[in-house]
């Protein structure tokens, strides 16, 4: 199960410095690494333990060459490389193809090859699976829902009607794609329901962490296009559409019909209003509102520092007070303007 | 399964223009409606969609009708009718009646007519289950809880002991309800449990969304009174009460013991603090963090603009001198009232 | 069933006014507690109650003892010795020691004395529960997971690889403990996933929210210390560390290698960037926001007041010009300054 540092640098990039028969196991943190581990520094702020390192190679930049006292695989990308190397040493456990006796399922399921079916998964009429895809223990997938070649759905996984997922997606543990969108009318004060009547499409390589939700559109569908990642908690609400490689961190809510562009960063904690367009490699940080469109790309932000209490306590009121504040400062500047004018031209004499 | 048009009128209101015979099988959205599907128009943002609509008909007001180039469902409110067209021509799809052989049942268990328990679902002693209530793959009812009639559990929910739901209460996939509360007595730095002993009373038309967790009451119950609407990943913390007819978006928490009144429309990603009241007929915008009680309805907002980021970083600090800056204010204005009394007098000689 | 005042008086402390072979069988508020129930009083707003009080006796600070007309038990911290006594006289409910029918067993699974495996619970292979484990209904634990003894999941818990829990944790409904973490490196605009390989490790007398979510580290472990309790929908990110005795609120979510410290108090939706530390005994009220490091215990805010809609729509945007309104401000005061050095010499004369 070894590879040699050589062949490493050959599949996936990088230069070596020392030996290239140095045989590797598997990856470790520049602290914890030993024989027959790889490592890597990849922020400056962990270069102070290159130099006690017992890995027996690193994945580092050039700039830090001179202090690597083991062997070194060198890239301008070290975590990339990284991330390679991690992938190639380390698949995930594999699952044994097959479905478990206690799974229930469906008329007219269509399974691809090797496909593995946890114990008391239940799947519906009509389900079509791809080759190879994994679904955990305890997932519940409806009728006519389609999941595509080497997905895989962790523990727990709900997957209502009219879901369809691309290839390679891979969706965490209690993550629920497809529930209903929340739309009601009011008739004097109380809610029809708007039946949910659309699906979720999702595409390839996304993945959905645990416990996210996903609803199905109204009419028409909900769409996360290919490459997008969301963290742990996430809500997707009903015809919100996500660009392609946009990734979104955890606990941030998308309202209805919301259009995020491609390429975006998205931090934890943000709130997104329904309705509007966030432009293609717009970046949030975290616990930033976004209550209009974003029409162009950049760095946007809305989080508020936080303060002692007691000094918070002072400048919280005073936010009330703001508009009242911005006029009596424009006030006091035409008033000193005034008293300027009158007061100069008599000061000369 | 085709409704005339005429036949819609009559049973959800709204006047005909057109062909009352016209035969109607489902609902889509303006652009995407064709033969035998009914749209509707209720946000003029969707009004240039309608002149080129392939829809047998549209549901819309007055003011709209000259430019429908179709028949036509005249009403003051579209949304409204729409709901009930949707409702009546997509009902949800049917359960088959009965005990799936994979759910484990425990003693004393009372089903009413045409009842359906999924596959692997769990039910515990003494449980009631009301008239068609459907219960989905893998829910988890405890021992004694009570559903009333028409009720559907979705996919994965939890009932914990001490729940009852009233009658046609939707719950979604991965909801729990009736979890401990979080309450902690502190013994010098260690946190002892308080045992939480009360229970959760759900009403009549209540819906919960996916992942949504509402807590068991520590003494006494937490209340969810009848047509509440909560959307996804909402978190309801023990002894919350939830007045009737209020909707609460995704992302909402609601510490322990607020008491929120009726007919209450709360946004997405909204905080309220324990131990308040909010008043009947009270808005809250997305975001807003409500910390003491709200006395008069109308609408709150506390959600903070975005910027970029640049110059966020520049007002981002200025909070913090906020008062500092009023108290800079207050100063110059009574500096410039006394330069101006002594000025005046003495310029005007 | 019933345990006299005077035994709960010698067990959990506090002295006894009036009865002390009072009989008392268990808890309730001070309105509803009736024969044979014990109440308390704690917070001074309920003190209204106390004169019309029919429970047997009432747990409370000796200044409130005047007022109280039923039997006593005085104590410094009624709120605590209330805790000891609910625990005592409301255990919860016993489960039956053994494996459901229907659970599903990986080899070699170890279980210690009086181990209850609920109904379509899943367990891999190699895994290790503890004297008195209880694993609800639908849980999920996999490979070589390990349980401490006394520990208790609720339904529907996914426990993943690499996760060990100490003795006496209680998990609630629908928590995914060691799901990936969050991590990916750029390839020219395309994520590349980075292996989670670390594990998930949590102390004793944890307590887990329902609906929680704990990642696994990336490289090492993500560590939840002893006596740690996260509320419902919490969000702990990979490599995040949280010190003993510390209590995370609802909704509140920590990203990547954040490390917070001991005894801290965590209010609801608070947000917590990636690779900070926070103190020990530092509280956060609700929905702050911690975007750097804070080093020094005490009590920390950024929660933005509500306000009518209206007001804040005039406020709100004020906040964008907060740095030019400082900056002005200052202009002002040199200005003023100077017109009175300038005008004072002159104005004498």
């Amino acid at each position: 199960l070894a590879v040699s540092l050589g062949e490493l640098a050959s599949r996936f990039g990088g230069e070596v410095h020392g030996d290239r028969g140095c045989p590797i196991r598997g990856v470790a943190s520049l602290e914890r690494a030993g024989e027959g581990e790889i490592s890597f520094l990849s922020n400056v702020q962990f270069r102070r333990h290159l130099a006690a390192t017992r890995a027996s190679a690193v994945i580092l930049e050039p700039r830090f060459l001179p202090d690597c006292p083991v062997n070194a695989l060198v890239t301008a990308d070290p975590y990339l490389v990284f991330a390679r190397v991690a992938q190639a040493l380390h698949p995930p456990p594999p699952a044994e193809p097959g479905v478990h006796a206690t799974a229930v399922l469906g008329r007219d399921c269509r399974m691809g090859d090797r496909v593995s079916v946890g114990p008391h998964a239940v799947l519906g009429e009509g389900v079509r699976l791809g080759d190879r895809v994994r679904v955990g223990p305890g997932c519940v997938i409806e009728d006519g829902v389609e999941v595509g070649a080497d997905s895989v759905l962790e523990a727990g996984v709900v997957l209502h009607r009219g879901t369809r997922l691309g290839a390679r997606v891979l969706v965490h543990s209690g993550a629920v794609i497809g529930g209903d969108g929340f739309g009601f009318a009011n008739d004097r004060g109380r809610w029809v329901k708007i039946p949910q009547l659309g699906g979720v499409q999702v595409g390839d390589d996304v993945e959905i962490g645990s416990n996210t939700t996903v609803d199905r559109g109204a009419l028409g569908d909900t769409v996360i296009e290919e490459g997008v990642k969301l963290d742990n908690q996430v809500q997707i609400a009903h015809n919100v559409r996500i660009g392609a490689h946009t990734a979104i961190a955890g606990c941030t809510g998308v309202a209805g019909s919301a259009v995020i562009g491609k390429r975006c960063a998205i931090g934890g904690g943000v709130g997104i209003s329904g309705h509007l367009e966030i432009a293609d490699d717009v970046q949030l940080t975290g616990t930033t509102f976004v209550s209009q469109s974003i029409t162009e790309k950049g760095t946007y932000s809305s989080g508020v520092p936080f303060e002692p209490t007691r000094a918070w306590r002072r400048n919280f009121l005073r936010i009330r007070q703001l508009d009242d504040m911005a006029r009596r400062l424009g006030e006091l500047e035409r008033l000193i303007r005034a008293m300027r004018d009158s007061h100069e031209p008599t000061g000369d004499t």
